[in-house]
């Protein structure tokens, strides 16, 4: 059917999590050709049997040398024929590579070949998520218990990816975020040796994945009464956040999305400090379609799971981000996130 | 220099370890653009303090909106120069944007641009590498004593990761590979629920970054009294290691040193048990250049860091990996790697 709506006769698929989603193979190097006639996997010797279990009844082919020059070798693609390349994942030498061996092809460059389909998620998949969701739940409710003055950052942030390994996940979305007192104004901070003080901010911001689907969370809690402005900043941020959350449904624009939660920011006067957008996808990978900015106009479809994540940031002060994974409906959104968002005095 | 040798007016760095070895940059999102003239890191809001204390006192651009669309808007590339991508990074999506936004300008697609400026490591490179190489070996060490029937694969995967992080790993380099029994047969297996059993051969590869640069490791070690023919591939696999470690010189072929590995396995009855290279640079990512390949053939240079990896893997029996990091020099190379290669029989 896409081959159809592109008018191409073959379409060659290179993007590892488009592959895992289409066979179940959970290899890191493999090529899926579709054409109208046959589909096939293709990967190297590492994988051998890996595959063989995990794609079924697909056609897998094992090349000893390289798997273009094994495909040219074979005759496996017809001369004169038409074919996708991912062009937003194969590079300018890939695709020369593409060009050279198969000269007699017209190759068509396809953005976002099969994102919307990757992004609109089965009830399986949603429940993968749900899973990964509840470890990192699970692991910022016991941190709460821990968090205390003296740990560093780096401690901390050891002991997140510790319990979510020993609490079954695959490994970490991505590295956590733990950034205490000033370094929480740095959207994206890594985590240093600072060592948590009384009266600090604490952002925490971390996910794992489970079945190969990932969780995302972030929570910002107080390590001590917080001062009026911090509480004035969070409360700002929740709103800010609930307000998204409440206009999220299917349909919506990825710009009207981030301008819901945008519009409580600047309303409160902190517009300059909300330095990022509201969200992302969240699947097979961290960062998927769509993305939730108010530069990008697009119509997001039902099943779609996306990160809504506003937050303030006052250099040299401190910063505030709460973030949920919610899933559009026709009706609205359903938050897979369950962990508490009230102000939290540790 | 590099654009004298390539003939062109400026050059756009886009791979993030480049950038980040060029300029100290670790952030996530970035270009740096390097001219005749003039040259300036680029990056998102995300980054700002974060850049401005990492760079020094290279310019720094930090736009509102899109980078591309902000060097358009400055007119910083002038019209009618002629201007490098990196086709080995770049996308072909990119490159339209470029085009599209810069129609004056020539495009030269440059493969390996900076990659053997990378590859060849100061003595500051190389301590970071041993500093990560010694927290690999470190919690190699203490996981021999931890080792036991009734661990799962997972678990000791976990292990190894916590140890890492609480020893000040930055994170992991890759996912740790604990392969027991049977599954140590898959070279790149991934760790499972398997439990771990008398006789078991269990295979760990492993490795953590610091300061930006990674470790590597692998060894296989034995849960009880290992049988002939696992002490016979054991020892082929470590012949074979030190013939190519014995081999390994600055000026040798890619080619010619996986050869000096696989000649020994192949001699020994093994060949095609074999499956992958000999190895792979290491440095700032865990897979650089170059390629220790049969089908490669490159001269390396000094200073270079490669994996020396062999292995031999039985489907359905068992397998073995040796590997260490070396760096080549002058006269021959320096092991980074100090744990022990004997029979370990916990």
């Amino acid at each position: 059917m896409l081959l159809h709506a592109h008018e191409v006769d073959f379409m060659i698929v290179s993007r590892m999590s488009d592959i895992r989603w289409a066979t179940g193979f959970t290899g890191s190097n493999g090529l899926l050709i579709v054409t109208v006639d046959w589909q096939a996997l293709f990967t190297d010797g590492r994988y051998r049997i890996q595959a063989q279990q995990e794609v079924g009844p697909l056609p897998l082919h094992v090349p000893e040398g390289d798997i273009l020059e094994y495909i040219h070798d074979n005759e496996m693609l017809k001369s004169g024929s038409t074919g996708i390349l991912q062009a937003d994942l194969v590079t300018i030498a890939e695709k020369k590579r593409w060009s050279r061996l198969f000269p007699d092809i017209a190759w068509v460059d396809a953005t976002n070949l099969l994102t919307q389909l990757v992004a609109e998620k089965s009830s399986e998949e949603l429940s993968n998520i749900e899973r990964a969701q509840r470890i990192t739940e699970d692991v910022f409710s016991s941190l709460l218990s821990q968090l205390k003055p003296g740990l560093s950052e780096k401690e901390v942030a050891a002991e997140i990816v510790c319990q979510h390994l020993k609490r079954g996940a695959e490994r970490m979305s991505f590295d956590p975020i733990v950034a205490t007192g000033p370094h929480s104004a740095l959207p994206h901070a890594r985590p240093t040796d600072r060592i948590i003080q009384e009266q600090d901010i604490i952002l925490l911001d971390m996910g794992c994945f489970v079945n190969g689907y990932a969780s995302d969370m972030t929570r910002t809690v107080f390590m001590g009464e917080p001062t009026p402005k911090m509480k004035k900043v969070y409360k700002t941020v929740r709103r800010a956040q609930e307000e998204a959350i409440g206009t999220a449904k299917a349909g919506i624009t990825t710009r009207a999305l981030d301008l819901s939660a945008r519009t409580v920011i600047d309303e409160a006067g902190f517009g300059a400090f909300f330095t990022h957008s509201l969200g992302h996808g969240v699947g097979l990978e961290i960062h998927e379609w769509p993305r939730l900015s108010q530069h990008v106009e697009e119509d997001i479809p039902p099943g779609v799971v996306v990160s809504i994540e506003p937050g303030i940031y006052l250099p040299d002060e401190f910063g505030v981000r709460i973030e949920d994974l919610v899933v559009l409906t026709e009706d609205g959104c359903r938050n897979l996130t369950q962990a508490p968002k009230e102000i939290l005095v540790l």
